[in-house]
């Protein structure tokens, strides 16, 4: 039906449903007629960059003179922002795994409630590349854990639970084709490794701790780049098993700063 | 010494330290003069709740009437805010370990860098309660996992190290100590854990996804209470061990909201 499916049965039985970190809730706000025909979400960790992204929805789908201010639908909380440009919304999550959850789980809810259909899902921002030159975009296949597997391991009340982490395929090599008409960015598609500490967790040197040489280093990310990985963020894999478990065809494209 | 320690034997071999993430650095910014006499850090997760504590601080130390700006000293950086009141700064985490840990990487090189000593760092904000009165004050003993265990796994090039995650209990007697002067909020030493996600993770049964029972949800929270922990949050385990490792002196105080 391409409707976004929840996977809960206590929502049916809730007669209010707060997305408290939204500032939005299906007895304070009417969600179909604010949400019911959205059908592209971007969504990135900066909320200044997902203005500026809004801003330039409006301009290139020809809504708004350019400069035009965008409003912050989510105004009343300061943990995301979040602005529409005709069918797109573009919305901040903050950085890491547990922020883009709670992020996931409102929005999906906020789709569900609107009774949207056939939305795609495209997180863009930026990543650390692998062995890549800077300045180019990578487009996820499969989004792996630091052991470089495709997996998402969530702790759910103390026990460990495995979800897939697989993207749209046919939406990664769609958006391929469209990399093609812009000459400027290098465009591939490749793993993503996702990892939960941004200085110890990625290797780099320039934290308060580093407790390992550079030659250690320099093997690990070898073995990522054997593995097939091509960049490495900090949010991908809850990315990739939330979207597949509800129905989101997601993908996600980073661009690796030069 | 009372200095705040790196343990990074790499950082002393750069030209400069750019701390990215504040929009702070050792060579655009005088760090010993900007920040040389700080003796307090108190962070939390919303930017607007810490503008409004640096607010309450000034006030409180007599640095300025009541209603007047403070300057937000990472304006040029949106991931998070930062401000000051005399020798207390006041600045934002976002959620969860790995946004906390971006920032407190930054943190603890900028208190090096500018050579401040006896730093007292408190983490304050809004918590879960378990099984105590809304409306609590919960000072944090020994942040746990999980599994209830008193320890932070953090995955380092793939493999997991284990770290201590004990705070300092002279600062939790003498926090617990001044709350005796404050009639209103009950204030208890106890448990504090920590989850990587605030939907299944803390047993909530109104996310996009719940793959548990009721029964089973109050099971787990009876185990966890049972355990001693007296609220759940996000970021206390991270916290706990990076301060512990670098010398800083930390303590964890959270409301738990009616």
């Amino acid at each position: 039906s391409g409707l976004v499916l929840v996977k809960n049965p206590h929502l049916d039985l809730m007669e209010e449903d707060v997305l408290y970190h939204l500032d939005l809730g299906t007895k304070t706000h009417n969600l179909p007629a604010m949400f019911g025909d959205i059908k592209f979400v971007c969504v990135g960790g900066s909320p200044n960059r997902m203005r500026a992204f809004a801003q330039f929805m409006q301009r290139e789908l020809g809504l708004a003179a350019a400069g035009e201010d965008v409003a912050d639908i989510c105004a009343g909380s300061d943990r995301y922002a979040m602005y529409r440009a005709g069918p797109v919304l573009s919305i901040s999550h903050g950085m890491g795994i547990p922020s883009i959850s709670i992020m996931l789980h409102e929005l999906i809810k906020l789709l569900h409630h609107a009774k949207c259909r056939d939305v795609t899902i495209i997180r863009i921002g930026t990543s650390g590349g692998l062995g890549i030159e800077a300045g180019s975009v990578v487009i996820t296949d499969t989004a792996v854990d630091s052991s470089f597997q495709p997996r998402f391991e969530q702790v759910v009340l103390g026990d460990v639970v495995v979800r897939s982490t697989e993207l749209d395929k046919d939406l990664a090599e769609e958006l391929l084709a469209c990399s093609r008409d812009i000459a400027d960015f290098p465009t591939l598609i490749g793993h993503t490794m996702c990892t939960y500490d941004f200085y110890e967790g990625q290797g780099r040197l320039d934290g308060a701790l580093c407790s390992f040489s550079s030659e250690k280093k320099l093997e690990y990310l070898r073995r990522a780049y054997e593995a097939g990985v091509r960049n490495i963020e900090m949010e991908s894999t809850a990315f990739a098993a939330l979207c597949g478990l509800c129905g989101l065809k997601g993908e996600s494209c980073r661009f690796h700063l030069p």
